[in-house]
């Protein structure tokens, strides 16, 4: 894009913020985030191959490029400059009406404290805090992922340290909502048995919650002991601790889910822009639904202002990401991207929802668990593999030197499920065996294709997926679990 | 320290946090930062230099060592987490208040939203909003301070930086404090034509705000419009907008302050340490003062759990980059330490006092501004000059080539004051002049040195002038301004 092009959009867009329309301003300081990020990445990548973050793209003809690696940072960081100029308008009306106060002579006869106080008390300090623990914990993931990308840290150190970063939030979520019973489907509790293993589950649960409370003197519970759940209502399972785990683990797993579906250009943001819309789209059928109630539209508008400005640097990424690359995107747009969507799905209240989202990413991760924990050989890469003589990309393979049973019989119950494609020695073993990542999955059922029309193949996938998921959420969901939080589902 | 002993001083700090007692987990969370800077700096040693983070120690013998640089990362990093980790202790009263509401039977009898919100009133919601914008503002300039490290920023890029990194704390300041009035010392008032003066000057000031008020539609004011001050009330000066500018340049200020007080090994961290036991002092001045406001307590109390972790990881940086350093700090730590401190004097409500704290820096910079500004010729590095045979450091001198009337003025005059070194010519002329930064000025005073005797040298003097303003600020002062927010000062 020209320069004055560029300049156009961005003061355009500036002219379009409105403060008291916070979504207009959000996609006003999205397109300033697009502007900002293809503007910043041609111009700092010498800087950042100067500073050895840099990599060669394999699936590419010879002469084999260097590309600058963890650009990523760049959108990240545009991304946080864009939410802290945000805040201002985000909380204009509660800003505003203080000056109004501020002029009411009634109020004012004297220069009291009583004005600070009326004023402080009518500013919604609970969002301002979960506005500013989701920044502060996005923040924290970004400079872990640098650290990551300079320093390469090991597995067992990083692994718990999303967990950290999320710890303000975690805290938020406790002072502020601190629900943290699950709903649990009727068709369950039907069944036979099923009140009983309720109970059961429900004994443990509060015994691991005692212990806690016992401990640390915090109740987690949101329900008090001795609440009796009324009749016809839905089934409660109050987590208590274990709901904040479960929310930990959340936050965990969701950067690195993205993280381990990628290695080919463009899936890593596309992979992030495509799950933005599906957010995006869940969101909007809370909010344009007529009578849904006002927590239920505060916090997927919430959602909305962190999901927006997000798609404008994730596309200014894509744009330089996209075959054939121009620069790599790093682990620190990974984690950041992950914890965007963790962050939304933990303060919009639907970690739950969240999770179906991911599910090509969870996927993914169950599909791959056996060569990450080691039950069958793992290779250092398992990227698929590009062949120079027609330009296409072909699954690559694992080698399996020894044939113990475990990995032979689970190998062989996959290639009857048509989940992954072996080659076989001349007496009929195992020789090799396709990488288990969808990627090479992909390659395996439609064949040999361009690194683009695979990354596209992927991402359709998702989009449709994540389509049918929130149909599913709306549909099957009310039917399954008795009730639904958005008024326009099935009852 | 022995890795066994570290292990022990660990638990031991571990086992004495106290959820009741916020002060007493600050200091325990102080040591366990001092024992991580300690463990973590030399295994970082090496990977820091790997990636390229490396300088030369230019005043030491041959051969030259090369240091990691940018060490002071890891502190902040450190300090980071331990603020994270402290929240759950500084608000656990609050916490287990909601606890205990949650097994009072006469609140509970329904599940309702009352105990959802009750709890949610009862939580301060504000002061979570301050510490987090607080820790929210330090994590910026860390990063910043970490890109400034990685790729050397130009200053017209940076140099707005840490305003923006300060965004939410004002905004945090505009909603929950919002004074933005001055106390004019009565002295200057009763000076012929004092009054008169302030009312010009009230009139521009209003009018400026009145401005930014019609364009913004918020009011930066924190008196009514038409507030008349009392008889024998201080005489106040409402800033309104000019007091968040004021502010921000107090956030800009305050890091550059440190960063351009360096060059000499352990000075950016001694002074650091040095500025945290002044700003210690001081807050115990209010804590222990028996009828002190609670206001006041509160927000010394807020300065203290922010400053005591700050000591823990300043002293196992310092440890490694004291006289012969092994380490450098780089520009993340000055920036770092420097917000630390406007965050305190904005957060704390004495962002007037932080300025008197710092002024041997303000000196500095008064004194360095000649030379920064290009007034007089400035080198590339000011360094004072190690001089091989004695070992000691000399004043390093720059270069006059065109001999202009300001620059010799300038210059003629500063020697006369005795505040510079000046090399002639045969004919009398300006040849050198000794560099323009309070370190060279000492070793011209003082005669040379040692690095570290320079280094302990200025840090007693700051030491000493950091005491006497506290001295000042709670007698002098409020002699001048006719009041004292500390009880025991002179009434």
């Amino acid at each position: 894009m020209n320069k004055y092009i560029r300049l156009a959009v961005f003061g355009g867009a500036l002219a379009f913020v409105h403060p008291n329309n916070p979504l207009q301003t959000a996609v006003c300081f999205s397109i300033i985030g697009y502007v900002t990020t293809i503007t910043l990445i041609p111009r700092l990548s010498e800087p950042f191959k100067g500073i050895g973050l840099k990599g060669k793209d394999m699936s590419k003809p010879p002469p084999v490029r260097e590309l600058p690696e963890s650009m990523g940072i760049v959108s990240a960081v545009t991304y946080l400059f864009i939410m802290f100029s945000l805040i201002p308008f985000i909380f204009f009306k509660y800003l505003v009406s203080f000056s109004a106060l501020s002029n009411d002579q009634s109020m004012l006869n004297t220069y009291t404290t009583q004005y600070e106080s009326t004023k402080s008390q009518l500013f919604p300090h609970n969002k301002l805090a979960e506005y500013l623990s989701a920044v502060l914990c996005l923040q924290s993931t970004t400079l872990l992922g640098l650290f990551d990308d300079l320093f390469d840290i090991r597995w067992r150190h990083k692994f718990f340290l999303p967990a950290v970063a999320s710890l303000p939030l975690l805290i938020v979520y406790y002072v502020d909502f601190s629900v943290t019973s699950v709903v649990i489907p009727s068709f369950l509790t039907d069944l036979k048995g099923g009140e009983q293993a309720l109970e059961f589950l429900n004994f443990f649960i509060r015994l691991g919650n005692h212990v806690v409370t016992s401990v640390t003197g915090l109740s987690f519970s949101s329900l008090p002991t001795d609440y009796v759940i009324p009749e016809n209502s839905p089934k409660l399972l109050d987590l208590g601790i274990f709901y904040y785990f479960y929310m930990s683990a959340v936050s965990i797993f969701s950067p690195n889910s993205i993280n381990i579906l990628a290695g080919i250009n463009g899936l890593e943001v596309g992979q992030s822009v495509v799950l933005a819309i599906i957010f995006l789209t869940n969101d909007f059928c809370y909010l344009f639904s007529s009578n849904v109630s006002q927590a239920a539209y505060d916090s997927h508008l919430f959602s909305v202002i962190f999901i927006i400005p997000f798609i404008g640097v994730s596309l200014g990424l894509l744009q330089y990401n996209w075959f054939p690359a121009r620069v790599f995107v790093g682990d620190t747009y990974c984690y950041f991207s992950g914890m965007v969507f963790a962050i939304v799905g933990i303060l919009g209240h639907f970690s739950k929802t969240l999770l179906i989202f991911l599910l090509p990413q969870i996927l993914n991760f169950i599909y791959s668990a056996p060569q990450i924990f080691g039950v069958i050989p793992c290779p250092r890469h398992r990227l698929p593999r590009f062949n120079l003589k027609d330009g296409l990309m072909y699954p690559s393979f694992g080698e399996l030197k020894k044939q113990g049973p475990v990995p032979r019989l689970l190998l062989n119950i996959l290639e009857k499920l048509k989940l992954i494609k072996i080659e076989r020695g001349n007496e009929g073993q195992i020789v090799k065996f396709s990488n288990m990542t969808i990627i090479n999955l992909f390659l395996v059922w439609f064949g040999p294709m361009r690194e683009d029309s695979l990354c596209l193949l992927i991402l359709g996938v998702q989009l449709l997926v994540g389509f049918s998921m929130i149909a599913v959420r709306h549909t099957v969901g009310p039917w399954l679990f008795g009730y639904d939080n958005l008024s326009w589902g099935v009852k």
